[in-house]
């Protein structure tokens, strides 16, 4: 069987994905390679980050390796705040900070689509690839719900009425952008 | 039973603590408190970016929380790389890369006394404490042994004639720079 790393040793990614590869094909974490988690992670978008991180593992280790990022893009911020999702409002500033200045930036905007973006970069026997899974949605003009994290409570998927923190993780696992860009690369893995 | 967050996904160190602690104290990852694992680490001491990860739990989620981080410091080098140990050949470059910086920069240098530091930043009840675990030891004139990772076939800990690379991880793990740090955690918590 197949044996690729997944560059994380999130437990619900983990699990996410097997799912999504039905067994068909061997995952391995980071720990289980014994590579430490403080990958860098510092290009200036989302793909560059995804591959950054895969190059990382099959650098040093040898290994096929997928790896994954996300972010909310803004179409009336110029698809901000994007890669810099977790930091929009400066360095180790709180996911509270993060939303006040959505929220701000968002004042007076009557355009407020918005997406979430996760991108999967593979490295599969010497070739890169890159799988993108979206969820279009808009931007609330206040919080709602609890669940989740980040951008959750002001972000409502198109087809829904409710924010991903309304819907919870159960429904959100099911139509998230994570989970759809798992779905490519899942096709594209079983038709090598 | 207090419960801390460990701002980590992996296991092996989730075990390694929980061995320390002796099941005194419940311990969660931060997948268990749906946490991503892309907390920023942007400081410039091994202290503040710590301190950094265990606020943004503190922060975000409310948790008492602890977080590690770990650095090479070499003597002649003025304690380079430190807490840029993981990109001290640049952004994104690997292990191999780091290692020959390193050695570049030893050569003709006499003093080769070198200390792998971790530091662990705890909060617990509104206030903030630091740990550190270091082991004292050498850089050699060359590679030797190939468990580890990082700087590992590159340091000789003192009181041992072979690399942590030669060593390997359970005897790494034993006296290693990070179980100290724990230990020393260990005891002050138990000790509250």
């Amino acid at each position: 069987m197949k044996t690729l790393v997944f560059a994380t040793n999130n437990p619900h990614k983990l699990e996410e994905i097997q799912n999504i590869l039905s067994g068909k094909i061997r995952i391995r974490s980071l720990s289980e390679i014994n590579c430490p988690e403080d990958i860098p992670e510092t290009a200036d978008t989302l793909e560059e980050n995804a591959l950054m991180k895969a190059r990382f593992v099959k650098e040093n280790y040898g290994y096929d390796c997928f790896a994954d990022d996300t972010g909310l893009e803004v179409e009336a911020l110029n698809d901000a705040p994007g890669v810099y999702s977790a930091r929009y409002a400066g360095e180790a500033r709180s996911f509270q900070a993060n939303k006040e200045k959505l929220l701000k930036e968002m004042q007076g905007k009557d355009n407020r689509k918005a997406r979430f973006r996760t991108v999967i970069a593979l490295i599969l026997n010497e070739k890169e690839y890159v799988f993108e899974g979206l969820v279009n949605g808009f931007i609330t003009k206040e919080e709602r719900g609890s669940e989740g994290f980040g951008y959750d409570p002001l972000f409502v998927p198109d087809g829904y009425e409710q924010t991903f923190a309304e819907l919870g993780n159960d429904i959100k696992n099911t139509i998230s952008h994570r989970a759809l860009a798992g779905k490519k690369l899942a096709t594209f893995l079983f038709t090598q």
